[in-house]
């Protein structure tokens, strides 16, 4: 993804040596950014989907997903002078946030946004626990 | 405080049931809100002080904190459909931030700002803490 | 308001001086910080009524009105190196978000939280209108 | 690029019809996050960089700029019952912010991360000039 190597280029062009691999990191942003975008989109959707009542838990869980996703990508992005037990925390609140979004937006699969979003969300959860892993090793 | 009133009072309007204590919960809210406005401005008038370089740590911690501490009122000001794990985390998340930040301004508290600052973080930090107690209550 | 005069002081702490009035400035993060919080919980609230579909647009509005006032109570915060152009830009955008959420809400004033959150969006208007003044003048 | 497309892809899902062309909608969001990104990145490279004082202005613009940003991209995103005069206030100030920012970032073009943090800036600007200008067709 062409998208991936740039945030993946900028975050090599930092002053400062980096904790964590360059690889993981970027994928995780940049994970982090389309889950937001996705979940921005989806919860728009479903409430202009015209049936809200069965949707309300998705829109909620959708935008609570978007929220961190959003921060952790820009948490993520910063390398100068941070705390790493900072970050790793906020990549398990993230990975959990995608998890039961993406679970919710599974069950309205027939709804082409709640697809997306879910694998999105899934997604992201999957370069969150990567990330976890490598700044544990 | 007249400004945590209204905020437990706009969470009093919701039609639907609380799980959590509405006092506590308004308390949170406010202090997130104060604590990202008082990181906000700190990280600033740090960047300001024409000696940065030993306020990098200070700046870098101020924008973590607002950030976390901004989505943490978000998340926590909704009540529809949300999931308690997910609050629970991010309120761990918010309350680690505050105490990371509010050490790292407590070394610089001959600045006003930063000793400012430092409080707000405790105050959050408390509130995210009693919170967190309610909620597994 | 104990909280506006947090607000102030912690700008009057900034190591440079200040072009903008602190009073005008630090009213107008104060309403900002009130607006996002009210139109967060309102557009949740609208979310949990069980008749969502009439409350549609009204969501929508809080959402985007959080997230501008959010934004514009962090850029007003901040006093170092920055271009005033930018802030009234933004100002401007944070009074008419406020404007159309106000107005929506008030269509459903017989709501609680909309009645309070089209009187925050007000409050809000005005001290985002007040401030464009003060920069002009 | 891979992304703008899967942008373009879940706006395209929206049960609602949408009055501003998809493209230009999806590539305006897109360049947002990835200014949102870059200006992230670049404050936080600058903080870095071990001589702040030269780069104070390109730190606070960058903070402003991937402020605006983000909730542009936010904001672009939902397409029911918005109210597009919002959205074009909002992409003038997001328009303003990239070219501050870039113009500034251009200053010291030979650090890397700044000549990385003006092309997204550029790309940026010119998205949401685009889309202001499909907006008023």
């Amino acid at each position: 993804m062409d998208h991936v190597i740039h945030t993946e280029l900028i975050l090599r062009q930092h002053p400062l040596p980096l904790a964590l691999d360059h690889r993981a990191l970027g994928l995780c942003i940049e994970a982090c950014m389309e889950c937001e975008q996705a979940c921005t989109s989806c919860a728009d959707a479903c409430l202009g989907e015209g049936r809200p009542d069965e949707l309300v838990k998705c829109i909620r869980l959708c935008q609570d997903c978007a929220d961190i996703s959003d921060i952790t990508a820009r948490i993520a992005s910063r390398q100068t002078a941070g705390d790493e037990r900072l970050l790793r925390e906020l990549l398990h609140a993230c990975a959990l946030a995608c998890k039961l979004c993406g679970e919710e937006c599974l069950k309205h699969s027939g709804l082409d946004h709640c697809r997306a979003c879910a694998e999105a969300c899934e997604r992201c959860q999957q370069a969150c626990t990567r990330l976890i892993a490598a700044a544990s090793a």
